[in-house]
């Protein structure tokens, strides 16, 4: 009887959005890829995917993982997450079965992987199963404080890293106390993350970055962006202020 | 009469110390640098320096940077501020000269240049002068968090970054506050860290990386670290717990 040695799952982290700032492992595990699976939504072409354009073996056999239409369950609904939950099992099983059968496949994941990535929720589900390497990466954010042309931390500042999905008086509070602060998750929430940031004291420093490190890339002093809809990829950052000889 | 444009200097984020997670822009400066400069203690190769061994063109110049000896200062001395400050603006001077010159230079930068880096003295000092362009990079916590083989921030998790030259009831504060928690700069003052971590109630799940991504990596759990002395490049990562499906 054979027994084939399962093969690795590879979470490779694609960073921050331009294909230059991509690790040399990173590169070279996405150009040798025979098996390639990425998060989409049903319809879209993919925005991990979109990052590797052109990177990949024109015979590479790719595995899009579509979310599930849940528009019409609330966020709060303990239907959403069951329904996520069957949907990452599902793909994990798939995965786990090419992985068992002999197959590397390589898993794009955007920033750094284990840093609020969509691929921890695969991960947890395949790790005591088949071999998984997670290659870390650039994070947006790093891009984001690039972008600005200031650095966000100085001395003994503290960073706090913040979802635009909390609650508005918690971000404030957070906000409040912290040095150097980071919003992502933004999306339509802007008007609650500028709000909390007034309050806070801090929207005067603050900056809005779309698409750090991406060709469309913005810089915009957050207090003038006015109510404008951000895309998916932004961050606000204010810069700390702390000891500089 | 003849005016030379002024040459870039490059703030390149070395990103962990594994080269193999530099990125592929970084890998390609260091590669054709004809300059390269880099801070050092006296006396020692330089941190930096070594993580990129056996990269640079043989031809390369060096400009090891070296730290004045200051350990008759108190940190807290102004002596001790100003004595930095001399030496920030000398080897920024240097640079200047090299860069109106014409010369291109490439500075090294443990991690990312603009979280925490030695970097950012020079870059204050240099910008308005002569142009400056910082590649980001992976950062050591990215590297560390990924060593512990666990996802760091999950949901809404709120994640404080941390020194630990801090005072101590200052950083037991922020850590019972914090979903996810990271503590760079760690040294000597390991004993303090640890007893914040207790008093916050944190320590039970708390690890400690050493060298993240190098070949002398290691991942323990703080509990059990005992009272080692713990390498320059040490970092306390406690995982944060929230919502998944
Ligand atoms: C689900 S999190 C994933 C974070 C990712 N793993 C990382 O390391 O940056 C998605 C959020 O990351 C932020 N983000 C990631 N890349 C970005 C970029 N290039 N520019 C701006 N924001 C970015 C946005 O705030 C977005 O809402
Ligand atoms: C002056 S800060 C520079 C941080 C750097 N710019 C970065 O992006 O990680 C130095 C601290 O970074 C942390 N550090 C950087 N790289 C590390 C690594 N590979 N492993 C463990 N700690 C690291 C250590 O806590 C160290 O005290």
């Amino acid at each position: 009887m054979s027994v084939t040695r399962p093969a690795t799952i590879h979470g490779v982290g694609l960073g921050p959005g331009d294909q230059d700032l991509m690790s040399v492992r990173a590169d070279r595990l996405l150009r040798s890829a025979t098996h390639v699976a990425y998060f989409r939504k049903a319809g879209r072409r993919g925005r991990a995917r979109t990052c590797v354009e052109g990177m990949l073996r024109p015979d590479a056999v790719e595995i899009p993982m579509e979310y599930p239409v849940t528009t019409e369950i609330p966020l709060d609904d303990p239907a959403y997450a069951a329904c996520l939950s069957e949907f990452y099992a599902d793909v994990a099983g798939r995965l786990r079965e090419l992985a068992q059968g002999g197959t590397e496949v390589v898993v794009l994941c955007e920033g750094d992987p284990f840093f609020y990535g969509s691929f921890m929720h695969l991960y947890t589900r395949l790790k005591d199963d088949v071999p998984v390497r997670v290659v870390p990466a650039i994070t947006g954010m790093s891009a984001a404080w690039t972008a600005t042309g200031l650095p966000v931390t100085w001395g003994d500042d503290v960073l706090t890293v913040l979802m635009g999905t909390l609650p508005e008086a918690e971000l404030t509070r957070r906000m409040a106390g912290s040095d150097a602060i980071v919003v992502m998750k933004i999306g339509r929430l802007l008007p609650k993350v500028r709000a909390a940031l007034d309050a806070a004291g801090r929207l005067d420093t603050a900056w809005l970055v779309e698409c750090a490190s991406m060709a469309e890339e913005r810089v915009i002093p957050l207090a003038e962006a006015g109510d404008r809809t951000v895309p998916y990829f932004s961050i606000v950052i204010v810069h700390g202020q702390g000891r500089r000889p």
